[in-house]
């Protein structure tokens, strides 16, 4: 059976271990959104803001949970957790690309460097002195890969991706186009007459099962390795200081900024655009909400917060004058409250 | 006549159809600023920050709006919208680079692929299987075009820019240095044991006139496709997550995060470093100012947002630590309204 | 005496006028952490939180203040400045890696650029027409760099870099991987059926010992030029706006957004992520602290602020809904002093 003709309903419930409410025999060949597939697409629903769709949907199967299989007018594949039953689904029904091992004949590889067989070297790519592509590696065209670089098995560079000199990729690894791995670190010392560059001597060690976004950054370390633990899964644009380490697991969304020497825990999610202060400690399954900043350690799991919604204008600059004035108006309850007898001794 | 010679101050206005205030034998080579214009060179006023230099300007000419007109000591080309004028006028004294069409002998081109004999191709570009380069087309040097990639007539790749796989731009559109399209989207399922990466197998649409900022980063749907809709502008390291549509005529400045499969209207205006979260639907012509979150739909246009300005650092210290007791205080007020039969009935 | 082998503390103290605690005889070959260093090792101690690891070093000489060095159980080197002596060091025991004269086979190079004999050209660059690469200055893989861009002496592009045509680097700059100068200025004129592009005709001077991040953007100048002074510090992921000037030795931290026209002085230390808009004058010796955001111009020195660290996510909630409330609690307050005769005349 090959994926290119899809797979039948029946062939999919066996595969990945689901319970099937429908006729075995229905064939797919792709996915859809529960909106707009077809009747050869399989669908999904494991978010409670399209349960409207389920109803109306045209696709030839739904992913979902028990409690929705009754709603669900075509056939049901029935999971606990749909989301990841889908995302297994539907990397077998569309797998990515094979390897195509060989070097491209414009890359410039190092003759010091070790290039396993059946690596694919894309054109346009450069390979320094000494490192060490392993199998099934794919380096994507116009990637740079710095002296004494290694690369575990089944890494993808996908295109235009740096990695400095020294960094090492365990297996796995997807870095998307863009993305720099081991620039310097923002290390320099004030002087009398302006900075003095701080070299920045450690490395990057990321570590198996590693997603890494485009355009994010990560720089090296100061003198030991910045760290990036196995199964960390990591958004566009994030930018991630010297000598910081990022437990296993943990999720962080695009557009994130981590400042040196700060270490965060496993399996915490960290949404869009939030800040984090260096030298700090961020415990086990933290989950900090968009846009938060922080800027001391936090040592308990929770829901951590610090951004505000828009308002209308007019309104949130009536707030932030207000917001200027409010030491004052604690001070004039404070008054008041003397004028109560009330106050510190009954209400603090 | 060609420009490399200027144009005399009646030629541009007949040819932008200004009203002249002035000798139209004068003739411009260039355009400069209001406060260091020298007397070959056309300015513009079109800020009221900048009207302290008109009296004094050295320009040969400026374009500006009627009222203004009688405080120009030098010619004037008068405009109801000067700022748009002056661009006209300053694309046609200095137009771009022309087309050199082309194929540098560096660049790799699948076979398959169609690129029109007019298109520029530079060097160390990579051209995938089945794409199409139109007319005209400038792919600068580096830039990593997919598998399946359409670019329509006169787009301009900077240079350096990755297209994935199926990624198809319309007529006109300008992506700068560094901006990938097309990446993989954050589509992540929590397993038991860590993350099951959700497949991205969309594409991205970007509609004609479009122009999109160095290191920008575009994601693809995770199953249909990301859209930026017909003269949408984007600036500089903006993240746009899967799924993501925008509508025609919106002006997004830098350092914008979008979340996947929100909608953002027609004409909207986004200052920089705005985030929105995923999933929301923001109408047409609405304005967001900088640094504002945004985590619920906004339904009517208007001008909303929540960005703080700064105070000095110690004075912000106590509005902080104010802001944590600001509950307490409520509850305070309530007391002290209580005393007075005040409050709920009275107040609000 | 050559740095593979290391040095003698007695060489480093007369080399970098440092008084030593210890055996001049001593010899340290690299530098380590406090906390892990072994005992061939040079460590620093320039931060308070580190101090803990002073006492059970295993390091063979510590560079600290005057009066730590009572503390320091091995060999110590004693400055006012030891972050600075350190850095001085460790750039000694580990220079960066040589410049390798000469132009790989296959860098483009326009026949009318002047190479300078002991410059670096790396693989897969190019370099456009009536460029001027100056003496020592490496040109790292993947780098593209415009017509007539100059680099004077020491410059090193690390990799992957854009320079747009026209830029001009002064002595000593360093680039890092994935930067972006020289693109268009966001810069577009409304018009009754969208947007209009402004021309961007002005340059980027980045003045001497600049260092600029890893997909840090930098956008031309509108009509004049964009100016980064002498002695800057750029961290990654920075944008800067058309026409912006940065005063010489001002420090940036990773992920700042400044919009276009604004200047900003000398010795300012801007933290990470903070957004500052367009058309502000900040004086010299500000400082920004991280995530605020800066809409108005600041006219003396000091620290300003106006970012909110993290709550739990509950308490949170409960802050931002009372904040949307701040404006009546005011009135609320006013009516309770009007009551007691307090208020306008008495309170404020």
């Amino acid at each position: 059976m090959t994926t290119a003709d899809g797979a039948t309903l029946g062939q999919i419930a066996v595969r990945f271990g689901l319970e099937l409410k429908g006729d075995p025999a229905t064939r797919v060949t792709h996915v859809g959104e529960l909106k707009d597939a077809g009747p050869a697409a399989l669908s999904f629903l494991a978010d409670a803001r399209y349960e409207r769709y389920l109803a109306d949907t045209k696709a030839a199967a739904v992913v979902l949970e028990p409690k929705l299989a009754s709603q669900c007018q075509v056939a049901a594949l029935i999971s606990d957790n749909p989301r990841a039953a889908y995302a297994r689904i539907a990397a077998w029904l569309h797998p990515p690309e094979p390897v195509r091992p060989g070097i491209h004949a414009s890359a410039v590889i190092d003759p010091s460097a070790i290039v396993a067989e059946s690596a694919q070297i894309g054109p346009h790519t450069v390979v320094g002195a000494h490192a060490v592509i392993g199998e099934r590696v794919v380096v994507g065209s116009g990637t740079q890969i710095g002296n004494g670089v290694t690369l575990a098995e089944d890494c993808r560079l996908m295109a235009r991706v740096t990695l400095y000199g020294g960094v090492r990729l365990g297996a796995r690894v997807i870095v998307h186009a863009g993305a720099v791995i081991g620039a310097d670190g923002f290390g320099i010392a004030q002087d009398r007459d302006g900075w003095v560059k701080v070299p920045q001597l450690g490395g990057v060690v990321i570590h198996d099962d590693v997603e890494i976004g485009a355009n994010t950054t990560i720089d090296r370390g100061a003198i030991g390795d910045t760290v990036i633990e196995r199964g960390v899964k990591l958004d566009n644009q994030i930018q991630i200081g010297h000598n910081v380490r990022i437990g296993e697991h943990t999720a962080i969304a695009a557009c994130v900024g981590i400042s040196g020497s700060t270490t965060i825990g496993k399996r915490c999610l960290i949404a869009g655009a939030v800040g984090i202060v260096g030298h700090l400690q961020i415990a086990d399954d933290v989950v900090i909400t968009g846009l938060s900043m922080v800027s001391s350690s936090i040592t308990r799991a929770g829901v951590y917060s610090s951004g505000v919604p828009v308002s209308e204008a007019g309104a949130w600059r009536r707030i932030v004058a207000r917001l200027r004035n409010i030491d004052e108006l604690f001070d004039k309850v404070r008054v008041l409250e003397r004028r109560h007898k009330l106050g510190d001794s009954e209400n603090s």
